[in-house]
């Protein structure tokens, strides 16, 4: 059974508030590591739904300094404080919005037990900026009004499984083991020649997520995001309001699916809704008949990858 | 018919976001103008269900720096920017607020076409900060672990209501109509003295509301709030919690009554409730026992003066 590594989405609407959405904010769950994506308001409130524990969140990514992204972040780091969180916590955005993090400590947490590391990202680069053992984190350059970088979360590939019973069968020591794993055929005491093919099964496929919100269509992003498993995409306006969404540096929901046709993804989930969509069907709609596999977001849900 | 004074709930919870409650935040429509006391995390999503008009808030009066009362200010701000406000903002609160309030204007909305004008309010001194035709806002100097201050809103005094059909009767000139309203009596051209109180009616009673939160229990309270319509009070802890009120300078709900008894308000109503309390009828049963005419606090609550 793979890893987990799922998306649940806390906020999917855009600058101004509905009865329907909260803005931007999502929680990536991979191996029970927790990590935020953009931190609107109202993101703490709905966090309590999700039933995830708070202390298991370990980075925050941000995408640009408008406020339907962070203005959740204060109260965010204001409730870890008070539930006495003591590990370090890194927060990774464009530059911009360094000096509001540590403005916002300054004034209102300035005692807290835990620190936040700041890092600061060139969103114009396409480069590695996290990683661990198990994944990577690599920032997308996105065309917005002001600095603003998605996020690409990709799984590292991972080794072949052995077959328990082939291993016992051909009673192989366990020093040996990690050779097999590695690729290794193995040969017995007697000379036979064990292919490696029958000691172990494919290692589990390599599963990469991509968050590109707030931006116009840009062709890069295919590019960045190829083949990958799922790839949330803004889709502010439907194709009646074209202009509006090239003037305010927005897609259509018929743009977002292009862009996952580009890029060839499996499964495309658009949200950042205009607040003048009372029902986003029309959204789903126009993309749909670019992108066939493509689904609305909405609060509380949750993808598995 | 007394003119409109109503006060509106929109969060009544205290730091730590539970699912029932949202911080701080409160709306005072009087007379069609509306004031905001306070602006926690999501006020301006709750703010939605009251269906009040955004245009109308002129005045927004915070308590003090915490995080619970002002993290829903800027999201609040800039949705009014984007809803096209043009006319003045004024905001008071103690003086460490401007900071908050400039900065937060500066980095994320330079360009909205209204004017935030600041009030700096010294949290020591129990003084009229605002008046207007018809009402004043006195500053209420809190107990609490940095400047805090609450806010009295009271009724100018009116005068007495003339009796149209008397007026009539005596063929009391337009002229003379003010006359009789400051008090005079009227004398006919025959002589007669007719006494006032035949030509009017009492002016309505004035009408005062009090907002008390964060603080611990403060003896002048009850002088400033004597005899008042309606108190609201925070009643963050149960009695058993009472040590812990005190180390956070905050009140349990018999505090509250008490200050409501001692004040002789004619109404209590108890909210910045704990986090700890799944139901808040215990924090009633108690403030009961001291002051009979308590009520819970709750989002959506509508209260007429």
């Amino acid at each position: 059974m793979p890893q987990k590594f799922e998306v649940h989405i806390i906020g999917c609407g855009s600058a101004l508030p509905t009865r329907k959405h909260l803005p931007s904010c999502q929680v990536v769950d991979i191996r029970d590591k927790l990590m935020l994506i953009d931190c609107g308001e109202g993101a703490q409130l709905e966090w309590r739904k999700t039933g995830l524990n708070w202390q298991k969140i370990t980075h925050i990514f941000l995408t640009h300094a408008h406020g339907d992204h962070v203005f959740g972040l204060p109260g965010f780091l204001s409730t870890m404080g008070l539930l006495g969180r003591t590990a370090p916590l890194y927060i990774h955005g464009p530059s911009n919005l360094q000096t509001y993090v540590e403005f916002m400590k300054a004034h209102f947490f300035p005692d807290f037990d835990y620190d936040i590391r700041f890092h600061a990202i060139d969103a114009s680069l396409h480069q590695c900026i996290y990683e661990d053992r198990s994944m990577e984190v690599w920032s997308l350059p996105l065309k917005h009004r002001l600095p603003c970088c998605g996020y690409l979360i990709k799984e590292k590939p991972t080794l072949p499984h052995i077959r328990r019973e082939m291993i016992d069968f051909y009673g192989i020591p366990t020093w040996a083991i990690n050779r097999v794993k590695a690729g290794e055929d193995w040969t017995t005491p007697e000379g036979e020649v064990v292919p490696n093919s029958r000691l172990t099964t494919p290692a589990d496929p390599v599963r990469a997520y991509a968050y590109c919100s707030d931006t116009m269509p840009t062709e890069e992003l295919a590019e960045w995001c190829r083949g990958i498993d799922l790839l949330y995409h803004e889709a502010t306006y439907a194709e009646g309001e074209k202009q509006q969404a090239e003037r305010y540096f927005h897609s259509t929901a018929s743009q977002a699916a292009a862009t996952a046709q580009a890029a060839d993804v499996r499964k495309l989930l658009i949200g950042h809704f205009s607040a003048r969509y009372e029902d986003e069907s029309l959204l789903l709609e126009e993309a749909k008949k670019v992108f066939p596999n493509t689904y609305l977001a909405s609060e509380g849900m949750q993808v598995t990858l």
